[in-house]
């Protein structure tokens, strides 16, 4: 592995714990209109929806959409298996809640920290607004908000690797992708980019199945200790 | 005039003074081979080629290019101009001093207090790696670093005044364009966005000819007190 001289990274699970977020989002705006809501239920079930929409997107099956549009389609089979009805309004609030996800607790120090020595870049399927959202609500700093949305498709299609390294002007052996998932860390890998890996075993809140680490150059238990290694890989 | 829900700037000139910062650059780099330069007349000629650069991209004469592509092409003119000689060691470093500029005293706190109000971002025709190595060095802070490169042309051309306020979900007239340049000004009323001009009077150094203030919407001598209006500006 070469001494990346960019690192990119994933958003969702990796930086932000989407599931406390939107389970206490969705609960308050349930209540609202008089609905008692499993909220954990409800991030669950929406977020098993989103592998299945990128891929009609990667396949042809459906023109490219914000994180929104994937969103707001889904939602409503959700509702659905949870035997629950929500006005437009509430749903809209319910989309516009992945804008507004708290980081897990040690993001903001450690992205700092590796920021002081490389830049540092997101590299998410969310659109750069939402993602300009995201980071502001979050109060992390990025150098770039890089996003699939720039290149038409979504992670794990090898075009967004490679167009962020593009953009970044550093060959994809130098660039390093930071994420929770195995499938984004193997479409990295393909690209040819390095891959660190930081476990999130509470992704999906506190009932998460076990997660087997995934192949990675770097790998770390949280993002401090994954920064600790990723600046002390000797320069080649 | 609408309340901006988003700020995009223009960068060279605007929030950096490459005047200065390239005229000791270039004197630094030829006194290490021993040649004596004007280093404000060199940064001044240089900068003079930039325009009828973009020209030719626009017109469709050449191709897109890198900010380094345009100026390693002028490069050599401005070099014959000034009757030196530099080796390519040399050109190179010069290019790259265009990633390095000092910024304009009073931009680092302004920019960080309109950042506490709105969402702000780049938006120059220098290329996406080349604002990164910018900013960071310049220690500026932006929510999004959007560049000409990412719509394949360069200001006044419309698109990039669009593209940026359709990545930002902004309708035009809902984007404020920062800059210290008319035609840029004016490519971005064109466009639907407001505009607000910040006064630049020592942007061609020492020499600088006097400046006609362009047409905006908004105008202050220097962005503090540009930030100052702007965050007054009623809600619509």
């Amino acid at each position: 592995m070469e001494k990346p001289q960019a690192v990119v990274f994933d958003v969702f699970g990796t930086l932000v714990d989407w599931y406390s977020s939107i389970a206490a989002h969705s609960v308050r705006i349930a209540a609202r209109q008089g609905v008692d809501l499993d909220g954990g239920q409800l991030a669950k079930l929406w977020r098993e929806q989103y592998a299945p929409s990128l891929a009609t997107v990667i396949s042809g099956q459906r023109p490219w959409g914000t994180f929104d549009d994937l969103h707001r389609d889904s939602l409503p089979g959700v509702l659905d298996a949870l035997g629950v009805t929500l006005d437009e309004r509430s749903r809209e609030e319910l989309v516009a809640g992945w804008r507004r996800l708290a980081p897990w607790p040690e993001v903001p120090r450690a992205l700092a920290r590796l920021r002081e020595r490389l830049p540092v870049a997101t590299l998410s399927n969310g659109q750069v607004r939402l993602l300009v959202d995201l980071t502001r609500s979050a109060g992390l700093t990025f150098d770039a908000v890089l996003s699939a949305e720039l290149f038409g498709t979504y992670k794990p299609d090898r075009a967004v690797y490679l167009g962020a390294a593009r953009l970044l002007e550093c060959e994809p052996e130098r660039v390093m992708l930071i994420a929770c998932h195995g499938w984004d860390l193997a479409g990295a890998r393909e690209a040819g980019l390095s891959t660190g890996y930081v476990a999130r075993p509470w992704e999906w809140g506190p009932d998460s199945p076990p997660v087997e680490p995934p192949e990675a150059d770097l790998a770390g238990a949280d993002l401090d200790t994954l920064v600790d290694k990723l600046v002390s890989v000797p320069a080649g």
